[in-house]
């Protein structure tokens, strides 16, 4: 049983501790990114004794002086002054609480000394405690940013732990910029009371995380761990960011958090065996966040390659491979739709190359036809995305040069290569449901980020390289071999 | 001496030999391209027995009726026309051609037939000959863009050769959104009389060219290639994308190109013997063809790593040592900085965190005492560009959950961001200048790509991960290490 972290991530009443009117403070930050994030005011109490107000809400001269017992207590106080503030948290009922503070372990032994008088505290009056030096906690479906980055996040089901506060703040941003859905978010911070395992762990129980996102740097407790990882990739993919890769990594990452990084290979094995995902860099982590959570996942190696010219299929195929997968066979359904639909000379193999070939239908003929097919275990779609583009480019140059082109036909033409665009991600989607295999796009005729955006709408993905397709669809089929051994997948 | 292309990329009169008014013909683009990219319009003579003007400038019935010999065919034809159309050339004394018009070698044996008859009249007559097949070649600095992509790009010292057309357009499009600068492009089609080692030959030779850039998929003669590539990277870097790394990859390269990719370890070993650059994706020959034509190259292999936030000095400090690169050790000078200027418990050690100190003068102090450091030999910084972003959002929500923010005052926020970031790259340059060692900045406050592109100003080099900024800058190094080897540099 995971420990019950629900008054941290869904608070009704919380609790504002050094609360502060100065826009640079921490205290300033942390309330009103809650009150931004829509958190409902009145069941916000900031604590100064100091101030009357802050930011426009009655505040209360201490944790005692509170009208009623929040459920969570947000703490920016200074270091030396937070033991105080947990007892007077639990003295006034509150158990839970975010201890937003930094200068404890992290800055050497008087600090050291202060964060064991926390982890005291916490033990004797079993509260539950985040942080201290933590980035805060988020939950996008709660309205709840009491976090010290300023986001705002997509709704949906990912949830994120992170021993680093940059590094989930910036992959915070990241996510809202991607438009990619965010449940809940965790800093762990120096992790005196809870660990990145007690949260892998809740989110494991949680039914509204359907993915887990892990950003490691070290861990006190390695077989804990990979025993909470274990359960809990059974039934959400875990993908866990590990650095101390290297030995400076690991060096460095002690000077960090004071943590040790332990040997990589070890960890390595011990991810595999767990079902983890580990991922190499903070982009992969995205890309690999997006795809699991909008896309079926792979039940083989066998990939089916569509581009819209040979030199992008040959980089693909070499991605694939590399990363260990197949090229799939192209079976006679196949084969017929494309005699039919390509000059004679097509590739006549996988990839399939539609040399250029800018006629929709063809291009959704092909990739109903290799969805269909029993040899195909994935589909990559290279170019298909915004085909027209460049042609229609060249004729609206082309009449530009002529005559004056009204805004109007630019529109139109801009209008019409979007509702293409949108046709042949709509008959995807069918076909994923239909053949529960993953298709994923890469577009290349520089639509623009936003546009891209607009074009996943938070349901498919569009990536922008092709190496960057056959990669991540790897990991996705490891995954579902990890299943398979375990037995949770039959299929 | 390498082959002389002169009029190939700098001709000064064309004959569009195939020119149409038709928007979605290959005679119509390549024609459009050439106008809109400002190349004289009186210089140009469309080709067309049927029309009397093509967008807007007088046709001529055939090459023979043509007034002079211009310097450059560019022809767009049916197949079967084409050998005639040579023929024709060469007895209007026009010496050099870029054939555009398909349907040769790469469409089988009859297509391959008429490709072998180009050649003999090629040889026979002493043309020189682009293609078939090909995208066609662009030279930005002679506004020359007889290329089927409707692109501009900034004019530059950067030339690419690419084997896929699609990979050639591509590459550009991407150059022009990520502002980079360029020179000369050639698409080598099916190479029947000029293949890419010519090319590459020719820019190493060109005074224009600081940099070249090769997407290859087979090549026929390999010993060449090598022995254009080896005398030509003593002088500027040749970075290579060769596909056909797995065998999946080749055969998907025959089947493009017709071309035997060859054994893959043969080849990086003969590339590393020749003194290339080998780049595994498209994105890597991007992000190195800004660093080589920007950055000095490092002359060692110790890093300093200068980082906003813990977690992402820990994973550049990993990406660098899987990369190959090590951590420089702090000197006395930058400790003595930092002890001035950072908290007493300052890592002590490289990765230098500055723990969310958003002081420009000491982003500026610390980066000045790392560059200057003879323990160091080449600086990544990661978050220093926009800091402040995100205390700024966060004051400015503040403001705006308080009182209605003014348009004005919001400008002038994100104007005095961007004079910091301003600042911080100008100093960046002049200790570049100073101390001959690079200095690469990693954008993480998402201040966006237009942004970005502001700030890089073609002059330096902002990623936007911080695991990129470590493998470059490894490749940079080992083309460093090659000329010393070679005995090219002395340092």
């Amino acid at each position: 049983m995971a420990k019950n972290l629900d008054k941290i991530f869904k608070p009704e009443s919380i609790a504002m501790v050094g609360a502060s009117n100065v826009p640079a403070k921490w205290g300033s930050f942390l309330l009103v990114n809650l009150l931004a994030g829509g958190y409902p005011r009145e069941r916000i109490f900031p604590v100064n004794p100091r101030e009357k107000a802050i930011h426009g809400l009655p505040a209360y001269p201490s944790v005692s002086a509170l009208p009623e017992a929040p459920d969570l207590a947000v703490v920016t106080t200074p270091a030396a002054a937070v033991g105080g503030v947990l007892e007077e948290c639990a003295r006034r009922g509150i158990r839970n609480a975010v201890v937003i503070s930094s200068n404890f372990s992290e800055v050497g032994e008087e600090g050291a000394s202060l964060e064991r008088g926390l982890v005291d505290i916490g033990r004797r009056h079993g509260l539950t405690v985040v942080g201290p030096n933590t980035m805060g906690v988020v939950n996008a479906g709660h309205r709840l940013y009491a976090v010290g980055a300023p986001v705002q996040l997509r709704p949906g089901t990912i949830s994120f732990v992170s021993q680093s506060g940059n590094v989930g703040a910036n992959m915070l941003g990241w996510t809202m910029n991607q438009g990619i859905g965010f449940g809940k978010f965790v800093g762990s911070g120096n992790e005196a009371l809870l660990d990145a395992s007690d949260f892998i762990d809740y989110f494991g129980e949680d039914e509204e995380t359907s993915l887990i996102l892990a950003y490691l740097e070290g861990v006190e407790d390695g077989r804990a761990l990979m025993e909470v990882i274990s359960r809990t990739a059974r039934r959400k993919p875990v993908v866990v960011l590990k650095s101390g890769r290297s030995e400076e990594g690991s060096r460095a990452a002690m000077s960090h958090t004071g943590s040790l990084a332990g040997r990589d290979e070890i960890y390595d094995a011990a991810f595999t065996q767990a079902g983890a995902v580990r991922v190499d860099t903070s982009q992969e982590m995205l890309d690999l966040a997006k795809s699991f959570t909008r896309l079926p996942l792979p039940s083989g190696d066998r990939l089916g390659i569509i581009t819209l010219g040979g030199g992008w299929g040959v980089l693909a195929t070499d991605a694939a491979a590399m990363a260990g997968l197949r090229l799939a066979k192209l079976d006679d359904g196949v084969r017929e739709v494309c005699d039919r639909l390509l000059p004679p000379y097509w590739s006549h193999s996988n990839p399939v190359d539609l040399v250029g070939n800018i006629y929709m239908e063809t291009h959704l003929a092909i990739m109903e036809a290799m969805a269909a097919s029993p040899q195909v275990d994935a589909l990559v779609v290279l170019g298909s995305l915004g085909t027209g583009t460049i042609i229609g480019l060249n004729v609206l140059v082309s009449q530009q040069l002529i005559m004056e082109m009204s805004m109007d036909a630019m529109k139109s033409f801009f209008m019409e290569l979007r509702e293409r665009n949108l046709r042949l991600l709509a008959r995807a989607k069918e076909l994923m449901n239909a053949y529960h295999k993953p298709i994923l796009f890469v577009e290349m005729q520089f639509i623009g980020e936003e546009n891209l955006r607009d074009l996943e709408a938070g349901e498919t993905v569009i990536f922008t390289a092709p190496e960057k397709a056959a990669t991540i669809l790897a990991k996705m089929l490891r995954y579902r071999r990890y299943l398979e051994r375990d037995g949770t997948t039959k299929q």
